[in-house]
């Protein structure tokens, strides 16, 4: 066994490149830390490239079934617990870190895979952008489009806020805006793309939903950019009863999610 | 105009003592940054102690109509900008900070007050306790109950999260499980008590909600207190449709608090 102490390995430095979103988009790869979040992505059958441990780990039997089903998945590199730990971005990555290769859907692809969507429309937040995923995944959503201006979706933030959620939805992210105007046209033609808007004559739980649906959320300052908000085939309003101007982005998304949810779900009882 | 530029001034001290929890508590008060909170503030009726500014917010014209609202309410004090800025918590405090008064509300008050109440059982982020408040006011909820254990709600992050709904709730906080539990079953034992639990027999969107109810949500990571959860009137749960165990706190909050505005809502359509 080979035990890496120095960062100037090159192994160690390929990695630390990776914690740069322009770099893991330029290799189409992203990182997981720490053993929960590597057995969700064996679970949802991400593709490994390389696996970052510690002889610690390697050797703790609670690992073993684990280990076991990465052997056969990827080359193992091991590391020094400190140099591991300071290359992590989390205070305490448990010994092992994942490179994993991201799903890439062209848009055809991504159709024939999702029939509730969730757009996101330049969400800043991490925490935001990982709730609507975890969200999303819980309400039955099965695919996710991030626009260009979003959030790495492959930050280490948003992806511990999706708590595995990542995992078993489709995602498609850095499209444009005027990719993805074009697609609502053509491929995507046949789903009701749906907006909140204020101005709505419909309450949300007054809607009834498609069974194809991209459901559009926007930045959270400012909304839906204008053009989105207008190529909304359905446009809909959450009640605000109180002295409140808007609601958070993902509690919007939430409200909206489960409500669609909840109609599928009275009319199969 | 007297202005303060030395960290050392008794006033000053006493404001710095007030960034700590206890100190507040002690005093009975808590701290605003900003004009725009400051505002939110005077229009919900906030009871004003001292109002700390910088010279260049005073002259400014634009600020004329909020000081002379605030001139008849609290004494002013001037600092020195670098002074105000070394002393706040925000990045930009823009130029003013207030002291205010925090509403205490025995327990009858507080049920005399407010028929729809949402309790908040050790919340431990305060972006999820702001955004929690924030939903709360939007859903048409008039009472807070943040049981020991959970962030202080006049924490900087928690006020600013909430975009000004904590002006227009009623707010209890720091009250114990057991002064809780003893106030269901006497002054407030005609309200219908919610817990969110996954082995409920009913639906969030099948339940008929009473008109004076609590609904409780627990803890990020362990839910509802053992003793909270069977003190439970009703129990309803939120569909799980994708691969994921479990909903954000302030999630799962937002859903079942707008089914439950959605019906009253409905009713009256």
């Amino acid at each position: 066994m080979d035990i890496i102490s120095s960062s100037q390995n090159d192994k160690v430095k390929y990695l630390n490149k990776l914690y740069r979103s322009r770099n893991r988009r330029k290799e189409g790869v992203f990182i997981l830390e720490g053993k929960r979040l590597i057995e969700a992505a064996l679970a949802g059958g991400a593709d490994f490239k390389q696996i970052f441990l510690t002889p610690a780990f390697f050797k703790a039997a609670e690992n073993d079934n684990l280990l076991a089903a990465l052997k056969l998945k990827a080359e193992f590199i091991y590391l020094e617990t400190s140099l591991l730990k300071e290359t992590a971005s989390t205070v305490n990555p448990q010994g092992i870190l994942a490179v994993v290769e991201e799903s890439v859907f062209k848009g055809d692809d991504f159709y024939r895979q999702a029939d509730r969507i969730l757009l996101l429309d330049r969400i800043q937040d991490p925490g935001n952008m990982g709730t609507m995923i975890r969200t999303a995944v819980a309400a039955g959503f099965d695919g996710i489009i991030a626009l260009k201006g979003s959030v790495d979706i492959y930050n280490q933030k948003v992806i511990r806020a999706t708590m595995g959620g990542i995992f078993s939805i489709a995602i498609r992210q850095k499209i444009s805006q005027a990719e993805f105007l074009a697609e609502i046209k053509n491929e995507a033609a046949d789903y009701e793309v749906l907006a909140a808007d204020i101005e709505a004559a419909e309450y949300h739980f007054e809607h009834q939903y498609q069974k194809k649906l991209i459901l559009m959320i926007g930045n959270e300052a400012n909304g839906l950019e204008k053009k989105l908000l207008k190529a909304a085939t359905s446009k809909i309003k959450i009640p605000l009863a109180g002295e409140i101007e808007s609601l958070n982005a993902a509690v919007a998304a939430s409200v909206i999610s489960f409500e669609i949810l909840s109609q599928q779900l009275q009319e199969e009882i």
